[in-house]
């Protein structure tokens, strides 16, 4: 083992061999690794901040069954510049639930600090999104950033903020309290920030129209920093049903999470902690399932040894017979809304849309919708145009490293579906789920657990079934026509090739021609064509 | 603003409007976010845990300018089971620099704890990775796992450790004291977790054969659960060059940093500071800077204002004139060694690769090199195959997100290049920097910042360019021949067709093919096909 040995250290390198360990905060990490929450560079950096707090924002109207009025505001901070990248002032403004003043400066100044970490549906899921905008905009500029927020009781309250990077914690600059005598509810969200306008235009824009198609309830506002207003109206007044919280399915469930559960319960026996923190566990499960993990029924919860915890864990995953997970608390987007949002867009030949019933991965329930539309004013590509959407809300980057695109690539085979490889196709994903399965903290590619992947599969197969008894009544006439082609093209020149080695003068082929059902322009174009192309090889 | 309102909740819903904000730690973050760091199903999680681990101990050695010694060792745990997912025992073992004894509880059970902060080059970089891959062991198995280390000095250290995850700090369970009476120095990481071998074992045998082509001063042997013995030797006996800590570059730095800074310098006044605390920056530098900044050279740093960082953040910025990033402790894989490794890999019939001279992103020097292949034991594909390296470890899931998928499929045109669509063809990437711009915390996809993507285009296309030149020389050969193909194909039937409308008989076309210089087999092939194609269309 030990034939390597410590050279001695020459020159400066010998400090390398001291390792210095330090602790850094959640906060000084995603400040030192921005990548990683999407904040790249300055044009994506606008982005994502515009996403997060409108999502922030949604979430808190949601939570409180209120039709969402969004605004938001940018403009330029700096004297004009010649450059893309600028400071620019962004404010968000919206009319959801608030927060408590003595909450607010540390849920916008603390990163991993939030209202979400339950088990429900939402938009926003780390704690990260909001706090990171701010920090983005603080370290680019070093401005302070302004919140204003009330829940609606007898006062306003705003707060000016920085984040301390190193000890993760808001920096109370001021203070006010003011009246609120038409009873405001809401927040507004106040800072600069370094950004690229210029290249994020259409990210920015298409972010928009895909959050207003998909949540037709909201009135999103968007004064851009030339002075447009981009206005995404209400179309539907009532609000969906919030979210529920649910208990946690056994299958979902670690050492960790039943450690935490004993801790907090008010049960006194194991069965009754089965019964009451877990959903789907019933009195006669709970006992099959201690029966599985050789603990006895009365052995009080508090009182569970490690290997008892372990050996409970191991028994509630063998034993194969809970039912699947509620999914009562899931909001899916529903057919209708996404053959409307698709028809808005693209208005194609043809469409097909596909909701699957709710499935579950490890213990986590989830619904899969998915939609195939071909022709129309879809782009013509070699690719297929994928959206994708989770939670009600549209992902816009890294497309290829998400499972969507996975089964679209790799999992469906289009030419057995009859679909050419040039084509005008578009497919929509959308997946709605307490915990959505994002790879990465700016929430843009789902990873591909097994159980997603082959909804997803299943989903777009059933559509693209649908669209090959499409294509398959059109095709049949195109194939015979590219034949025919052949002919126009090599014919003339076989004949004058067979008339001249024959010493024979050169045919009349119209008649062939006519038999074949060819018209002369098409003979004239794939005269045209073989021109070149001999010209191409031989010639030149 | 405030026209939608608060509608009074009914029934569970009541709930949902409080929101309990609560604070996680980051390893209780990363717990519930696994998926985040790599870890999302039992069989990439065996993959992250290897690697994870193997690249600190690489790590360990390079440090310490050591031939490293890896000795990799999965078993498993419980009895034999028919299921894919079973719980593992891995041992990691090093002869790297090792830990400190003080410092070995935090180091192993701490997220966001580490020594690789620094602005160096190194293959670790998150402070996640190897606590992460013991947290995972730990909530699968809820085991303790073991730490032996030596610094070479005259005692091994043996803890016994779990990790609190609330806390986000380890607990000693137990510690030991060996005498080391030879002198060993490394880390040797014991553990268990729930693995899936059987679908991550052809990934884990890739990453650590591409590891060892990559590192060639490497031992690197794995025993598997089967018992098979895989051993990648050592076939070079120098060790690199470790990397060295290096000054920040003035163009990488914004407030937060200068804030930092100026906490801890020992300068006096700002152009001291500006000398002392930056690589690149000389008297005369500081000076046009500062004035650039409006500040007075003899301001104490420690006096500076909020404004005046700013301004300074400013005037670096549009300074203009600083000399590019300090590249000397880069430390790039080399011409010599990608060659040699694809050649032992693909035997191609072509091959170039380039090594770019180095750049910089935000001032983070990088040296990018890439490579060209072709035919040879190249699977024939419609896509082309990537391999992807970041300071010497291979990056091999989530390929379509980094931007060297970007720079193949977007930036160059490979039809351009002369490359068919059904190819053999390989492209290598390798980059090297202090600070790598992942997008995940996994360390598998690189963010495409300009720079970036901007050195990878010209490094591919130069490498395509003598592609092309090496297809060219094949090309005309093969043109002319399938040209040829279509009168084979479409003549015999011409010819028939023409005498039956003529009513002659068919006249002898072989010396007509002869001339053309098409022999009886190619001829037989052509007509069968037709055959076939004319059945598909009209009969059937």
């Amino acid at each position: 083992m030990a034939d390597g040995s410590i050279r001695k250290p020459r020159g400066d390198y010998g400090r390398m061999a001291e390792q210095r360990f330090e602790q850094i905060s959640p906060a000084d990490f995603f400040y030192r690794n921005r990548d990683i929450a999407g904040f790249s560079n300055p044009s994506r950096s606008l982005y994502m901040s515009v996403r997060e707090l409108v999502e922030n924002s949604l979430d808190a109207c949601e939570v409180g069954r209120i039709l969402p009025n969004i605004w938001i505001e940018l403009t330029q901070f700096e004297e004009d510049s010649e450059k893309d990248v600028r400071v620019y002032r962004l404010v968000v403004k919206d009319n959801g639930i608030g927060v408590e003043a003595e909450q607010v400066p540390k849920a916008f100044g603390t990163i991993l600090y939030g209202s979400k970490y339950g088990f429900k549906q939402s938009r926003g899921t780390f704690g990260v999104g909001g706090t990171m905008a701010l920090l983005y905009g603080q370290i680019t500029t070093n401005n302070p950033f302004r919140i204003v927020s009330s829940t609606g009781k007898k006062e306003i309250h705003e707060y000016r903020l920085m984040i301390d990077i190193v000890e993760n914690k808001p920096k109370v600059l001021d203070h006010k309290v003011h009246p609120n005598k038409n009873g405001w509810h809401g927040t507004i969200v106040d800072y600069t920030l370094e950004a690229d306008y210029t290249n994020s235009k259409s990210k920015i824009i298409e972010y928009l129209s895909k959050t207003a198609v998909i949540n037709p309830h909201s009135n999103i506002v968007f004064l851009d920093p030339r002075g447009r207003l981009y206005v995404f109206r209400r179309v539907k007044e009532t609000t969906p049903e919030p979210p529920r919280e649910a208990k946690p399915h056994p299958l979902g469930v670690d050492v960790e999470t039943i450690n935490r559960l004993i801790a907090n319960t008010r049960a006194r026996d194991v069965v009754g902690f089965l019964t009451n923190e877990f959903q789907r566990v019933g009195r006669k499960t709970a006992l099959e399932v201690l029966k599985l993990a050789n603990i006895d029924p009365n052995t009080k919860v508090k009182h569970l040894t490690v290997d008892q915890v372990t050996a409970l864990v191991e028994a509630i995953k063998s034993y194969g017979k809970f039912r699947a997970p509620d999914t009562s608390s899931l909001s899916p987007v529903g057919v209708e809304f996404i053959e409307a949002g698709i028809r808005a867009v693209y208005n194609p030949d043809f469409l097909h849309v596909v909701q699957r019933p709710p499935a579950s991965y490890s213990g986590i329930p989830f619904i899969i919708e998915a939609a195939v539309a071909y022709g129309g004013n879809i782009p013509e590509s070699e690719d297929i145009h994928l959206l994708r959407f989770a939670n009600k809300i549209p992902l816009l980057y890294d497309e290829r490293a998400d499972v969507s695109w996975k089964v679209i690539s790799e999992r469906i085979d289009w030419n057995s579906y009859k679909v050419p490889k040039i084509k005008r196709l578009a497919v929509l994903t959308s997946i709605c789920s307490p915990k959505v399965p994002y790879k990465t903290v700016g929430k843009e590619a789902i990873s591909d657990r097994p159980e997603i992947e082959r909804e997803l599969t299943i989903a777009i197969r059933e559509c693209a079934r649908e669209l090959r008894i499409y294509l398959s009544r059109i095709e049949r006439g195109e194939a015979v026509k590219k034949r025919l082609n052949v002919y126009a093209k090599y014919l003339p020149k076989i004949a004058k090739f067979s008339a001249e080695l024959a010493e024979k003068p050169v045919p009349d082929l119209r008649p062939i021609f006519a038999k074949l059902g060819l018209s002369e322009a098409v003979i004239k174009e794939a005269a045209a064509e073989e021109e070149a192309e001999a010209h191409e090889l031989y010639g030149g």
